[in-house]
């Protein structure tokens, strides 16, 4: 069985596994502050161009999400999110259980957009029931998105404004940042990135790590007691070097772009494979996710062989299902799969 | 000014105020463990033909909807709701606050289906992803709804159905059940309502008390400690007396439909009026709120003289608008504004 | 049977519920938001000579006591207050379910002192683990206290000055204020509390009032947003006139003092009684609650009549119990008691 | 700088690398549902002797702490533990923020008693004002405590006896359980614990592990939807195989006993040689943390060379501090140790 299921099936990358041989009876302090933390920071900081920002590093996206938006908001205030966003969809009700609020706007795409956005606050705030409605506070949007496409930076510099104007905090989820940066349709930097949002953060998980994402703020507002939330919420990692150490190795060499673009590269070959042999999509992602739709008697014979997940049907005889490539695809077994297409 | 935008712009009903009065001076325990509170228990639930059914009094409706369905969910679990219900739309995030999710329906009406709520569910359930998303454990109704309709004996009868075939709480907001079961549209009886719901509140609030609801469970996985939280949430009045010589007097001699049915009269009047002068309806609402849509003109000449509540836009010279009875409207009021449409 | 166990048995002052009849139809504004809350809010600041206070109105003192905390708190903060106070103790744990630890101090008499905050601070933030631990961030006290003691204005000075220099919230629980201020032992002023405190609530429940309580916000940077708050916690009453009616009562000939001075003397003369029949005392109280040491035989004599309130055991053969008089104490219920000690 | 202030300085123990090199490019299925995972959970409950247990692994002790405490308690309820235990002090009151009050017992050397719980137990519940009360559902204590001591067989037979009686779960944190089934002064087996206990942890962290821990419940109440309580707190591991690696190793072969035994001798050398060296012990630990009391120009001298940590002023020139040890303690570095002594 070869997995196209997901992005997280396999270990770390194999430089990340050597370095955690290589430093292992290291003796450190606890708690993310030692050097290899500092030193990840460091690279992080400069590859954002964002000498100012504090960063952090947590074990898993639920948690990470869940930790930011508890430090950002008071109690009657919410979080502004696609209706498909994984914070609404599939984290078990992580932030309604830190107190706040998912206020929900629809989209097809994953994307929401800039009008949503300032109509939705004003919704909120123009009404004369105002004070019995959740105040919105933050936006939450994911790049990529959980439908694999991406902000350009024409759409981040307008969600940026309308949040400036709104006074909303604009929350980046970047479990998957490195595959959207690494699409050919890419059009925003890390430094972009962290000019127009408060806060977001670089999924490791997904890209090359055993675990862990760097959180990266650089709004001064979301700043203090950081850390006292990563505790409390059970994201502070004793041996924490274990975060800073993968990071190093990750930005070190520019291997997070490049072992990203290697996974955009497979997706793309694989995209046009389906393309080519007649398939459709759900939605035009243009990263290391493909939505596919496909006749349900094609994707029993692909079963035998593959493993992919399931997204929804389309009609009596089609679905549309998932196949993600990764940092850690084989070659090979693209090839295999477009030869079975 | 006359106010017809809503259904609390008076005091109490005078026999409880003169009750009141009466019961000044007698010197009773605190908490609701008065002779008061016995005898409005004891009256409700033969109301109800309920015997068996734990009544509490809490203070106003955000209050209760909070304590009853935080004292029914484990963390992980959520509420199912029309996208229109008070819980998920003008109560600051008060469930969520509680650590629980609102999953919304979406609905034109107020009223949610069985058949949504099944498939809801299912959705939930049976999904791979099933730990990763909400676990729905609770339905919230509101009878009447927000939008002021009402659900019918065999509506139900069939969401009771479906929830207990999937293990969820149905829990009616009943803010305006008076209003409800006095309209002439309604199949429904108190005793129909205990038997078909897990737990529901008799609104006083705005049916004659100064404030005041009384919950009603009659599912046993609902009762235990749930005084508990009332005092947690801040709901347990010190002098709870003043909630059950209130609902004494509702019940002692039918007064809570009496009122309620005055109120329904005075509507289905001015319902009646508006009808007969053209006007159409946002809904078709058979209680004591009118969602009626007018000309932006007649609404501003109206404002001179009424208060009323607008609801939302409907086109570039019309809005929709609310009317409001109660217990309290004075009939010459009603006539006046009948003159006026 | 004759009830001096709380000060909450009977229903409130002859002018409130005389007012109350006055105004019942009368159509008002919700919310809190009609003349009569206005006008009680204006004859407070001036009673606390606060012309930019912000002055809220909830219904009861845990409601009051978890909105405030919530609303001035971020998530890793906590609350210092007496291992005796009221939300340590007796509020079902309202504060741990908003989120927030209640960092307590240990104390005989109900009071805490400024040394024992600044050394509790300076325990939790000077600490290599300080970002492992809660940050204290308000200090909670009641006045009078839970053991019927007050505070002098020279302890409150100090208390407010090493909150003023910590950063630290001071929060004054005036449940029973007026009983307090009408103290021939008190030396504080509603002005000098106004200055000191950053919150601070006047107790209504307690102090002739139905219900209701009055939140003073001094300090600025708890202002922001209140209301939602209340709303969000089940606090906001839809007829929010009722509350202001009966502050507007309590406030506007200085009633509220004149009954707690009433309640203060007849609990001198039931204290002095106490004394000279040579019962000792649990702590030296100077307000309405009388917390006196009696032999178990006199008691079970004294419950044959009275109503009295159990505080715990002192040896083998004697017990600590309280008495409370208040505004509705009636004279010759306190002479009864006298004579039969 | 030789480290001695914790346990968790280093990396894994080099099988656990290993494991984790040959395994890294598998394939597995996310979130705990791996065949790691699978024998990982047989080893843990054959060791166990549960076959009935349900067994979760989870990232970190607070995490883990906070999960399982949420998963038990409805809102109105709290865990009792000793003043020092990690839950009250060290964990930036995650346990309040999940809503629940931790109800603290005094102790000197970190251990309950059974007493202490009964008399808590009845003191909540005995009383007329219970429901104005947290209610206690929960015991949590530490085994080795935070002061390195540990239950006798006796002891814990007790404390669940007490539990069960009560209706109370018990739950004990077994961040550092290895360290205490290795004393010489143990008299408890994985087995007993399971036996006594409601849920329990297995820590890897402190023990050998880069990270994790692995919790054991066998009380049947507590096992319904744990999955989605890990999921929603932010502790459900995408490459969940991590952890089911790491604990396959230590239960393979008796690793987690052989590792456990190493830091215990050494442990027990180190503290020989303090007692002959002359100096006190600020509680009498049998664990692989010794708390030893020294002058304080002798730690100046120690912390030139040797890192450890500060516990607590004894007198003006004494301080207790901690020397920890663990399974990557070098034999030499305590050598030196000792000779510096």
């Amino acid at each position: 069985m070869i997995r196209f299921n997901c992005d997280y099936s396999e270990g770390a990358h194999e430089k990340i596994l050597q370095r955690l041989v290589e430093t292992n009876m290291e003796q450190t302090p606890g708690y993310g502050e030692d050097v290899h933390c500092d030193r990840a920071r460091k690279l992080i900081k400069e590859a954002c161009n964002a000498p100012e920002a504090d960063v952090h590093f947590l074990v898993g996206g639920t948690q990470t999400n869940l930790t930011v938006i508890a430090a950002a908001l008071r109690p009657h205030q919410g979080v502004i999110a696609a209706d498909s966003g994984h914070i609404n969809v599939h984290e078990t009700g992580s932030i309604e259980a830190c107190g706040h609020k998912v206020l929900t706007l629809p989209t097809s795409d994953g994307k929401i957009t800039a009008k949503q956005v300032d109509e939705c606050y004003n919704a909120h705030i123009n009404d004369e029931s105002f004070e019995h409605m959740v105040q919105p506070k933050m936006v939450y949007i994911s790049n990529p998105t959980e439908l694999g496409t991406i902000y350009s930076k024409d759409e981040l510099e307008e969600l940026s404004k309308v949040c400036k104007n709104n006074g909303l905090y604009l929350f980046m989820d970047g479990a998957r940042l490195g595959y959207g940066l690494a699409s050919t349709a890419n059009t925003l930097s890390l430094e972009d990135i962290a000019r127009l949002c408060d806060v977001f953060y670089i999924g490791g998980t997904k890209v090359g790590a055993l675990f862990g994402e760097a959180v990266v703020i650089t709004n001064n507002m979301l700043k203090p007691d950081f850390r006292y939330l990563i505790k409390q919420k059970g994201g502070m990692l004793a041996k924490g070097r274990l975060l800073g150490i993968q990071f190093e190795v990750l930005f070190e060499n520019n291997l997070y772009m490049e072992i990203s673009e290697y996974a955009a590269k497979l997706a793309d070959e694989l995209r046009d494979a389906f393309a080519k042999a007649g398939y459709s999509f759900l939605v035009d992602s243009p990263t290391n996710q493909i939505f596919v739709i496909m006749p349900d008697k094609k994707l029993d014979e692909l079963r035998a062989k593959y493993s992919f997940s399931y997204q929804q049907r389309i009609d009596e005889n089609h679905s549309a299902v998932r196949f993600c490539t990764s940092w850690a695809t084989r070659r090979e077994d693209v090839e295999a799969l477009i030869k079975d297409i």
